[in-house]
């Protein structure tokens, strides 16, 4: 098969891949070059980005339009039937992409709970550690999203003894087997926080979640809770986060995702005692780039080997 | 029931007392003032510090000797026996000790994988972080030490779904129960340690273990493996620490616990990008102030009522 990588930063793992994908041709392009290649692979490999009709008209040989990752935005996975394209992601669960940004949830929460940034000034100044912080343990967290990511969030917060609640727009059977306390539909949000000492975003960014954090999300939050946003920066509204910090109503924020990344530095908030900022490092794990790349590399041998691939978006369309 | 608080820095606690213990009598001294009101309380409640002989000679009327947390090395067990009086500590696990200082340790793990301190500095320049760190998942850890603390932070750690191997001096039956891949008697430290990414320690301090992480030890280690110290400081030969990190054979350290504490604010060690340090927090949050409390009041309770108290380390002795 021949592979076109779409996008320079592949090229990055040159070597890995080759080791991988034995006996392909392999490509590597970026975006102004890709229209001149497409018609050479029968796998593409997308970074996230556009690719729809203009491109799949002049990709004759494709058989997988594959993302790397698990978000398809800027996928035309409609445009990809019509050309009898197989449109794949990788799922986020179990390639440790979910794994990882979960495990930033809980660093955050810690990093928060413990007064970490504080502890760290007392150390500097040679001083004894009190007022002591909270553990996560026997405390109740409300994590918002039940997909992939909130799934293992879910896992991992019941594993450390935390009361944990959830909500999604729907609700489904398979909830009542992860342990949480309750399950509610985001119209009963206000149950949801009124007890919750932490409280975790994790749901995809959409023209329905963007600003879902915002003053009246706050008003209904604990003034000792956390706000965690580990999935896409503007699901909160920034102001009314500043304004809920301003005025005491909630304890403090951590961020794994911003509004801008990479941060502007003297951004005041990057300053602030009650937050906590890493750098979107949730989901880009050593384990996830092996993940992943495995995950592709058994999609590709399957369409080499004439078998439907795994995590297909289009599959049931494309057999009717 | 009369109870004497051993350590002027219960009294910050007293109102809170008055709840929990209603309709007793309670002091809080100090030291100094110790011998002079020893012979007054039924229950005296200790801070770490020396109690034996001495004291129980002239404490005509004690019932209980009651440890406040779970370590007891200053506490004459023997002498308690001697004088018909009940010894007690309070089990460090269920009452949000254990539970609090193996979230620390989870902490540190991913403070060091993530490459906590760099990403701070790559934000501070409003710059891309890379290259990513590692996830916990499916990683390796080995835990020694499987007292309370130690189960605590096995228990967390395969729930995060990491391979988890155990050392420990004595091997139990129990210890199959725990999910942990394999335990190692202390002679087999080498392969125990020879392929976890993290290891922590996490066994009491006594004349075997002081120094235990030596130069051997970090010879055994890998080099890109992280050393976690949530017991106490001098388990680590401080020396032989600073040379694996300047020679490189090791890839960092996380301490919630030093040689000194508190630091010296001038203290290199705390200026290290590989280190990570919290100053003594694990085992002391709101949780555990409430759990002990609550397990001392219960024990209080049972005293009371002529009944054998809880955790109780000299019964089978008193009985005969």
């Amino acid at each position: 098969m021949d592979i076109l990588f779409a996008g320079k930063p592949f090229e990055r793992f040159r070597r890995t891949f080759e080791k991988v994908f034995p006996g392909h041709g392999m490509r590597f392009v970026d975006d102004p070059e890709l229209m001149d290649s497409i018609s050479w692979p029968h796998v593409i490999i997308l970074r996230p980005g556009i690719f729809g009709e203009e491109h799949l008209s002049r990709a004759g040989n494709l058989i997988l339009a594959q993302q790397w990752g698990a978000g398809v935005e800027g996928m035309d996975v409609d445009a990809c039937t019509r050309h009898g394209v197989y449109a794949c992601n990788v799922p986020s669960r179990g390639t440790g992409n979910a794994e990882g940004v979960a495990e930033i949830a809980l660093l955050h929460m810690m990093l928060l709970g413990r007064r970490y940034k504080r502890s760290q000034e007392k150390i500097r100044e040679g001083k004894f550690f009190t007022p002591p912080g909270s553990v996560l343990w026997k405390n109740r967290a409300c994590v918002i999203g039940l997909g992939d990511v909130g799934h293992c969030i879910v896992e991992r917060l019941t594993a450390l003894g935390m009361n944990v609640v959830g909500v999604n727009r729907t609700l489904k059977n398979e909830f009542t087997q992860w342990g949480l306390e309750q399950v509610y539909p985001l119209e009963k949000l206000d149950l949801a926080l009124r007890d919750a000492s932490y409280v975790i975003l994790c749901m995809a960014l959409n023209d329905q979640t963007r600003g879902f954090a915002d003053e009246a999300f706050f008003q209904l939050m604990k003034k000792e809770s956390f706000l965690i946003n580990v999935a896409r920066g503007p699901l909160v509204d920034r102001q009314a986060l500043e304004k809920a910090l301003e005025e005491q109503r909630i304890a403090g924020a951590g961020m794994d995702v911003l509004w801008e990344e990479p941060a502007f530095p003297g951004d005041p908030i990057l300053a602030d005692p009650r937050v906590t900022v890493t750098p979107h490092i949730g989901g880009v794990t050593d384990a996830s780039l092996e993940g992943v790349m495995h995950f592709i590399a058994a999609n590709v041998k399957r369409v080499s080997m004439g078998l439907v691939p795994l995590s297909c978006l289009n599959c049931r369309q494309l057999s009717q």
